[in-house]
């Protein structure tokens, strides 16, 4: 009889043995691509001033963080609480460690993120969050754009995920826009109602325009701006058709027009498309901004994103840091593709050799055994349990790929036969 | 102008590139050498409820344990805290999915625990331990002691550390002698007083007995078992020329006796020895127990510790799931090594390549090389700012180890020149 609740709290993931091996097999691939393109590891702490964390936060940030209750220990302390994404707290790092960094640095990090929302299948109050940023000390080139969406892409292959598309955009395309027609007041609600275009039909996009009381000429040339998409070439041209004279609008174009010629040079042809529907949510982005879709699980949502943000050191420090990132939310993604039998990674037993000693006699043999393989780089676990043979050999197959028994005549001869736990096949060791 | 305190709270560990590249290597290894002795990894959630954390707690736990506040969102839920160890939520985990895991579970658990302690230099508020645990079904062989402690000697392999000793013992010997000698009730002080001998002389400690109104007799005969350490015959031979008659006292013996007979059988007959001054503080241990010293830098502490904890999830379920565990601290061992000069592994530059175009026109040839290097698992940079070729160098310095130079002719003839940035050598390339 439980007498507690054992369960973990909602929307804490917890996997079993062979999900979890999964999990960090992935976990590991995705950090390994990201140190091959020359990101470099850090680790800030999860607990931090929550003057630094809610510095540029607000609206759903602010109700969703968790705070900590300083301990009596350690009363002399600012409020905490946890962070919530891995980029506020990497702007506090680089403003801190200023003189030991060299820029552009180019930085991944790989951590847990802590958000209190509602409870929500498929939503995780604790997730894992693969980043990397790059940034720059006073300038930062546009071609850290590409080289952020490139690595991303890349570590996205290790899934083998189905055809996906990386919808491109220039905040300062519509900011331009939106200055070209006067709308600068309208500016938050245009962008909030761009950003939730696609789960609504259009017919309501166009009524949340109206209601901000503008033209029907000026809701045609938004609603017709919003509708732009497809290759370098086809958006630029588009955009340009639109006739908008405005520097901001012009800059916006050749940062992106830059940053897909590179994507297609990378080989992202294919992939890599622009489309001015792309906005994301968060205030800190300036410039390029990107998602990441499968195109036949739509309803699985972004699986990847991120931005260029210029001035988020800005509110730190007078230094600029401009910044360029992006992220896996691998927690989200890992639940999404198993649920949608898109995982396609085996989930097998972890360990590859249970070493099953018949009796306490062979425990030397089976221990010498154990060892030598160890010594191959093989996980192997040694029974030491005094059950029945085959209770050992049921309990190997929960935990192991094979399993050798040790009796008395292997023990003896040094001779070893493998059992394949899964196909019940029988081999001789060779070691 | 720094307009925040950007430094992270005190007692939060925060690395540099090339420190936490070593640390993070330093965690891959131990996790690796767990793997291969058939531990498989899970991750439990940082917070969890606080009836559980606290269900075994009390003293210094709860003074320092991290509460949460929950969120607006998340009201639903029940008290909730940060973990202060793995060990507790191990013991939950377990119950929770009993039906789905084969025992005994061998299993590790690598991640950062919490404890609000008060700041002092070298202890850490937020901490990696690296632990390992195997736990039984009603039973669990005394052999799986002795497992854990080779396992945790094994992984302290990879720091090469001077001389070491495992000192270890059962503490059904002291539970039993103080049953034979009627000193039940004074249970918890004696063992206090032991667990804190090393730290004051020994006429203190005498004292402090004393101060328990113990007779002369009773003194001599604690503080001459305070004093049996060495080898298992010298250890064995001299508890029981003590006369106890005792069946708890007996268990403890002939337990202790055992693991020390299998780790002179792994190898260990050097380094393990047993040790009455061995108790350990916390409460749920209930026979081995064991720290890691290192013998000529005994001011560092225990490196490394554990034990057999036979009733930890009596107190969340009538199941009997006994166990047997240890730690490696991680965070605080890699700052005292670190501190004192025992930190073997070479702190350099995490990426191997910065390759240098010239100019935009080779920016086609330089992303074709540092694709190629990446191809053959080489982490490489392609540094894409608009320095002067001088300036790219230094920082090329900082970050790599060698840096390659794209400028026309090398472009054209795809020959490239490596630049050793260390020894300032110079090799052609060979891809």
């Amino acid at each position: 009889m439980k007498r507690f609740n054992t369960s973990p709290i909602s929307g804490m993931q917890e996997l079993l043995p062979p999900q979890q091996a999964v999990f960090n097999q992935i976990k590991n691939q995705i950090e390994t691509i990201y140190h091959l393109h020359g990101f470099q590891s850090i680790e800030t702490p999860i607990i931090d001033r929550t003057s630094i964390l809610l510095a540029k936060a607000g609206g759903d940030t602010e109700k969703q963080i968790y705070k900590v209750i300083k301990t009596e220990e350690s009363a002399d302390d600012a409020d905490q609480a946890l962070r919530f994404d891995h980029t506020v707290p990497l702007a506090r790092y680089v403003i801190e460690h200023e003189n030991d960094l060299a820029f552009p640095f180019k930085v991944t990090q790989i951590g847990r993120n802590f958000r209190g929302e509602r409870a929500q299948k498929g939503r995780f109050r604790e997730f894992y969050q693969c980043d990397i940023d790059i940034l720059g000390r006073d300038t930062l080139p546009i071609a850290y754009d590409a080289e952020v969406i490139t690595t991303l892409y890349e570590a996205l292959q290790i899934f083998n995920l189905p055809e996906m598309r990386i919808r491109i955009s220039n905040r300062k395309i519509l900011t331009g826009l939106l200055a070209a027609l006067n709308l600068q007041d309208f500016s938050a609600d245009i962008f909030s109602i761009i950003d939730h275009a696609e789960k609504v039909p259009p017919e309501t996009t166009r009524e949340h325009l109206e209601n901000l009381n503008l033209s029907p000429d000026i809701v045609d040339k938004i609603t017709t701006f919003m509708q732009i998409s497809g290759s370098r070439e086809e958006v630029i041209n588009q955009l340009q058709n639109l006739g908008i004279e405005n520097e901001i609008f012009a800059t916006g174009l050749s940062e992106l027009s830059k940053v897909l010629e590179i994507l297609v040079q990378n080989g992202l042809g294919e992939i890599a498309i622009a489309d001015m529907l792309i906005v994301r949510g968060l205030d800190y982005y300036t410039g390029t901004v990107f998602e990441t879709f499968l195109t036949n699980h739509r309803h699985i949502g972004s699986i990847c994103g991120g931005g260029r943000y210029d001035n988020l050191t800005g509110f730190f420090s007078d230094h600029k840091f401009p910044g360029v990132g992006g992220s896996i939310g691998l927690t989200r993604l890992f639940y999404v593709l198993n649920e949608n039998n898109l995982l396609n990674s085996q989930i097998i037993n972890p360990v590859d050799y249970a070493i099953i000693p018949m009796s306490e006699n062979e425990y030397k043999a089976a221990y010498n055994l154990t060892s030598k393989l160890r010594g191959q780089g093989k996980t192997a676990d040694i029974i030491l349990t005094d059950k029945k043979l085959g209770d050992k050999l049921n309990y190997a197959g929960k935990i192991a790929k094979y399993a050798i028994v040790v009796g008395e005549d292997e023990a003896t001869s040094g001779n070893f036969t493998v059992k394949d736990l899964q196909t019940r096949e029988q081999f001789d060791l060779a070691l």
